[in-house]
């Protein structure tokens, strides 16, 4: 088979999320294989529940690149170290490229399973985001995508786009196109503007239940 | 179709779950996202979890109904702010009624997909008690349920209570009344008398473990 | 039906696994119930998520003994308190044991679902091994396999083993009976002679990200 483009943005979107993960294994002092299972995890891991809610069997069961793709992203960190990661606007990008497309392969597989729309977004965003909370919840930190960043909504916004281009009859190719690139958008207008979603206020209230 | 009045006490229950996660994800300051899926989760994971093992669809997915009640519990906490917790004693009869109902649901799932009667009592303490792990995990709280409250043993008194009934081949809508309400009244029991389990004693061992 | 030497190790390594998660939530305080639970999914967890991503039942499904043994655990620990965790090389014992079934046991599920070699091994580890992370992650740690001890590496020799035995064609009991020892003997040898995996360093770049 050959390698097509679409393959060289999902291994390159592999790559990156990998790489946030084995960045947040090595700050935790992880050992080589923690932090191989933590990149593998973050990488694959939206998609695998993705699969496992919708009833199909994990994407990656089938094709080993994904190990390998991760494999090499250890590789990388060990022979380069920490300076790899300076060059966080090349990850900022692989990983923003790789979210963007995530989204979209998540959005497909539950149409192409005859899921309403709003399963579909849900189901991109859980492909391009909840990686990102498993690597937090192994490293023991509360999940970022809670607190900081639009990169959830990024998500969400790339399902809407598709639905709307879906329900418009658009052409797959142009969904796909302007469902990508509305991902990479809002991310992109999100950080430079520092745009951020409200926080909740803590209650101040923790006194304990008594009842009667 | 219309609302039926199971329909009614499983909204209320999906509020009051949803409320108690948006309230955890508040105290770590999470954004509105994150609360959204946090409260999701809380109010969601238990029957997913039961969902996916049992080799079913997860419930919510053919169903908007829990995403929307999800969302109308963010909104009342964005609308009236932290003042909202301080009805505690309202919260704790729909989260306790919720609770309830989702014994009775996860328990009548099983049953109907031919499992014994133990995995149907597991069945319906994870659909009651799961989705409030979840919620500690995600805010890297250690798990309440596990140090505090009789709130799962509640559930798993429910399940023995509908076990009995179904083989004294009790009336299925009495099995549920009686289930449903010993839940209930546990629940109530147990934070009136401050009734807890006992706690393990911390092992004052821990030094490194050498072979010969 | 008899039981036959597989199942005694079998309740070993469930016992061992069980006795884990409890000493593990004792140290946190947790009740009985807390216990209970971390306790079961140190034991079940690895295999359920095997069984998960597998497709299949859940093994623990169509028999209580898991939950028996489980509770047996902590009944031994409520009775003898924290002196039995003083039996550290009892325990390991019985750990590795149980391990190293878990691992073969995991393997043998997968090549028999016409799954690949690669993905056997993956299951084998994740039988072993999975089970520890869940009990970490529900205690609020950080996953100790991430950072110490041999222990997931192990289960991959003995997948790698099961795999050259199987290519090379050698008698099924020969198959189970090497890969059981591999995985014997590399944690023996581990522990013995302190074998770490290397750490990542610590990535001293934590700047926020700006574009443009």
């Amino acid at each position: 088979m050959g390698i097509t483009f679409y393959d060289i943005i999902e291994y390159i979107g592999t790559f990156a999320f990998a790489i946030s993960g084995i960045k947040a294994a090595s700050i935790k002092r992880f050992d080589w294989f923690g932090a191989y299972v933590v990149g593998l995890v973050t990488a694959i891991g939206g998609g695998t529940l993705r699969d496992l809610l919708l009833g199909i069997e994990p994407f990656w069961m089938s094709n080993v690149s994904y190990l390998i793709c991760t494999a090499v992203a250890l590789l990388v960190v060990v022979v380069f170290g920490k300076d790899i990661f300076r060059y966080k606007y090349t990850f900022f990008a692989f990983d923003t490229v790789g979210l963007a497309l995530f989204v979209v392969v998540g959005f497909e597989k539950s149409i192409m399973n005859d899921y309403p729309y709003w399963v579909a977004i849900i189901m991109g965003t859980l492909t391009g985001a909840a990686g990102g909370v498993f690597r937090d919840v192994l490293t023991n930190d509360v999940p970022l995508i809670f607190q900081k960043e639009i990169y959830a909504i990024a998500c969400i916004i790339g399902g809407v786009i598709y639905m709307c281009c879906h329900l418009l009859s658009v052409d797959t190719l142009l969904c796909q196109i302007l469902s990508f690139s509305s991902v990479i958008l809002t991310r992109i207008l999100a950080v430079k503007y520092d745009i951020c979603l409200p926080v909740l206020k803590e209650p101040n209230d923790d006194s304990q239940l008594k009842l009667f």
